[in-house]
C-alpha cells in the first residue's frame, strides 16, 4: 500500500470510522469486530475505530481501551490506525491518547470537549494544549475532529493556527465533517503554506467521501468516512486515481464518473429514513455478510425496523451494490 | 429541616449543583469541596453535586466517585444529596449511579446521552431503560435532566409518560433547565395527576430560583440553581415561606417582593459578559471567603479575567450582595 504519503510518514488514503458490532446484551462483539477491521483492511482501508460512527460515546473507556488492544493483539497494524480518543474531560482523552500512542497508532482523531456549549476559543486551546502536555509523548500525532451537526462544539482556522505555532509535531491535522466544501477548501487553503522544516503540514480529511476527488484536488490527505464500513474497495480505488502518477486517458473526467459512483452509494446509507447511520451500515453489513447480529446498536441509537431493512436491502440491490468477500463471521 | 416534601420521603427544597474546586494542577480540592457542602448545608441547601455547574463533564468517572466517596466519609447526610450520574454511556452512567444509590444518596440527576443528535424517543427510552434495569435497586429515584441550551437532546412529556409507566418508583421527577416557564408548566400540568397508590408523583426542580416562585404555587419540588452556591439562604427563605402554614400578611406580594431580590443577584451571574457561570461563581467566593484559589475552572471553562472579576465584585457590591459566614477554608 501507499498510503502514506510522500515526504511525511503519516496516515493518509481512506480509513474507515469501524462500527462496533454488539452481543445480545450490548457487550462489544470482539470476534465479529476483529473480523470486520481485517476485511476493511483487505480492502486497502485504515481503520479509525471509535468514531461518531462507531458509537465510540456510547462506550466506556474500558470498552474502548479493551478493543484496541484486542485489534493489536490480532495482528492489525497500528501504523493504519487512527483511533478516536476525544472525550468531554481532559482525564479520560489523555488515558485513551496514551494508550494509543503507545500502541503506536499513526495518530488519534479527537473530538474538542463537546459538553459545554460557546465556550471560548480560549478554552479550547487550553484543553488541547494540556492534553499534549499530559501526553507529553513524541510521536502524538492529533487529527482535530470538526463535527459540527454532531459535536455543536467545532474547530476553527484560528484555534488551529495557535496550536500549530505551539504544538507543530503533534497537531497533524483534521477530520472535517461539516459536510459543507467551503469549510474544507478554507483549512485547506490556510494551511497549505504550513509545511515547515520541523513538521509536515496540515493533513486534512474530509468526514464523507462525496468530497475526496475535491480534497485530492485540493492538497488533502484523504477521507474518514463512514460508508467506507461497506464500500471500502470503490472508495480506495478513487484515492488511489487521485494519488497516481500515471495520467490515463480523459482522467479528470473518468474520477468524477468514479466520483459520481461513490455518491449513489452514500446518498442511500445517508437517508434520514434509516433511523442513523450507524444502524443502516450496520444493517447492510447484516444482509451481505448474511449475519442478523450486526444489526444491533446502543441506546440512544435504534435498529431500522423490518420494513427499513427491506427497504434499505431494496435500494442497495437497484444500484447494483455489493461488498466484495464480506463474510459470516460464524462461517 | 422539612424540605421532604409532606407524604413522601422525597428529596424538596433547594439544592446546589455544587462547584467543584480545583488545584493548581487542575486536580478537585477535596477540602475545599467538603468545607463548601458543609456551609451549603448549613444554608438549608441539598446538594446535587456533578452538575453542569459543577463541571461534572470536565471530570473523569473516577474523580467523581471518589469526590462522593469524600462527602459520605465527611459525614454530610445523603438524604439531602442529588448527585449527577448522566453520561453518554449506558455503562458509566450506571456505574455513577449504582455508586450513588449505594451510598443512600436521594436520587440521581441523570441527563439524557448527549453526543448523538436528533436521537429517537424511542431510543432515549431504551437509554433509560436499559439503566433503570441494570442498576436494579429499589432505591433508585432518578431525575431527568433537561438542559437543552446546553445538552441539546431533551426531555420530552411523552417520553416520561412511557418511562412512568414502565419504572414508577424509579422515575421520580426531573429538573428542567430550559429557562422557559411556559415548558416547566407543561411537565407539571402533564403529571399533576401521576400520583398514584405506588408512587408519589412526578417532582419538578426548576433549574433557577427565577422561577422557584412559580413552580411552588403550581406543584413544584423545588430548586436546583447554580446560584444556590453563592444565595442558598435567601432562596431558601422564599422555598419555606412558600411551603409554611403561615399566612402573614399581604403574603403573596411579600413572595412577589422576595422573588425579585432574588432575581437580581441571579441576573449579575448569568450576565453573559462574565465568561461562564461555572467562573463567575467561583469567583465570587473567591472574593467573598477572600479565597483566590477558588476561581480555577478547567478547560474548557476560563476564568474570568482581573477585569472581569473587578466588575463583578463592583456589581455585587451595588446590590448589597453578601455571603453568611463563608469563611476562607485556610482560616
Amino acid at each position: 500500500m501507499s498510503d502514506n504519503r510522500a515526504g511525511s510518514q503519516r496516515i493518509g488514503g481512506v480509513l474507515a470510522p469501524v462500527v462496533t458490532p454488539f452481543e445480545a446484551d450490548l457487550a462489544p462483539d470482539r470476534k465479529r469486530f476483529i473480523r470486520h477491521c481485517q476485511w476493511l483492511f483487505s480492502q486497502n482501508c485504515g481503520l479509525a475505530p471509535f468514531g461518531t460512527t462507531s458509537e465510540a460515546n456510547s462506550m466506556s473507556k474500558g470498552e474502548r481501551t479493551s478493543l484496541l488492544d484486542a485489534l493489536i493483539a490480532a495482528g492489525i497494524d497500528p501504523s493504519r490506525m487512527m483511533p478516536g480518543t476525544g472525550c468531554c474531560s481532559i482525564i479520560e482523552t489523555v488515558e485513551l491518547t496514551t494508550h494509543a500512542v503507545k500502541h503506536g497508532c499513526a495518530g488519534v482523531l479527537m473530538l474538542p470537549p463537546f459538553y459545554y456549549k460557546d465556550v471560548r476559543e480560549e478554552g479550547l486551546y487550553r484543553y488541547f494544549s494540556e492534553v499534549v502536555q499530559r501526553v507529553g509523548d513524541a510521536r502524538l500525532r492529533i487529527y482535530l475532529y470538526h463535527i459540527p451537526p454532531v459535536a455543536i462544539v467545532g474547530i476553527t482556522t484560528k484555534l488551529v493556527e495557535r496550536l500549530l505555532n505551539a504544538y507543530p509535531n503533534a497537531i497533524a491535522g483534521m477530520k472535517d465533517s461539516s459536510g459543507d466544501w467551503n469549510n474544507t477548501k478554507t483549512f485547506l487553503d490556510a494551511f497549505e503554506e504550513s509545511g515547515r522544516s520541523d513538521r509536515t503540514g496540515f493533513d486534512v480529511f474530509v468526514g464523507s467521501e462525496t468530497f475526496l476527488l475535491a480534497n485530492m484536488r485540493n492538497g488533502g490527505a484523504g477521507t474518514i468516512s463512514a460508508t467506507a464500513n461497506v464500500n471500502p474497495a470503490a472508495i480506495y480505488e478513487l484515492y488511489a486515481a487521485c494519488v497516481g502518477q500515471s495520467k490515463f486517458e480523459n482522467r479528470e473526467s473518468k474520477l468524477e464518473q468514479h466520483q459520481a459512483r461513490l455518491n449513489v452509494v452514500r446518498e442511500v446509507f445517508s437517508s434520514r429514513k434509516f433511523s442513523s447511520m450507524s444502524a443502516a451500515l450496520k444493517q447492510a453489513i447484516a444482509i451481505y455478510a448474511n449475519d442478523p447480529e450486526w444489526s444491533k446498536v446502543r441506546p440512544p441509537l435504534v435498529e431500522l425496523t423490518t420494513e427499513q431493512a427491506k427497504l434499505l436491502s431494496a435500494e442497495l440491490k437497484a444500484i447494483g451494490f455489493t461488498m466484495n468477500e464480506i463474510r459470516n463471521t460464524e462461517s
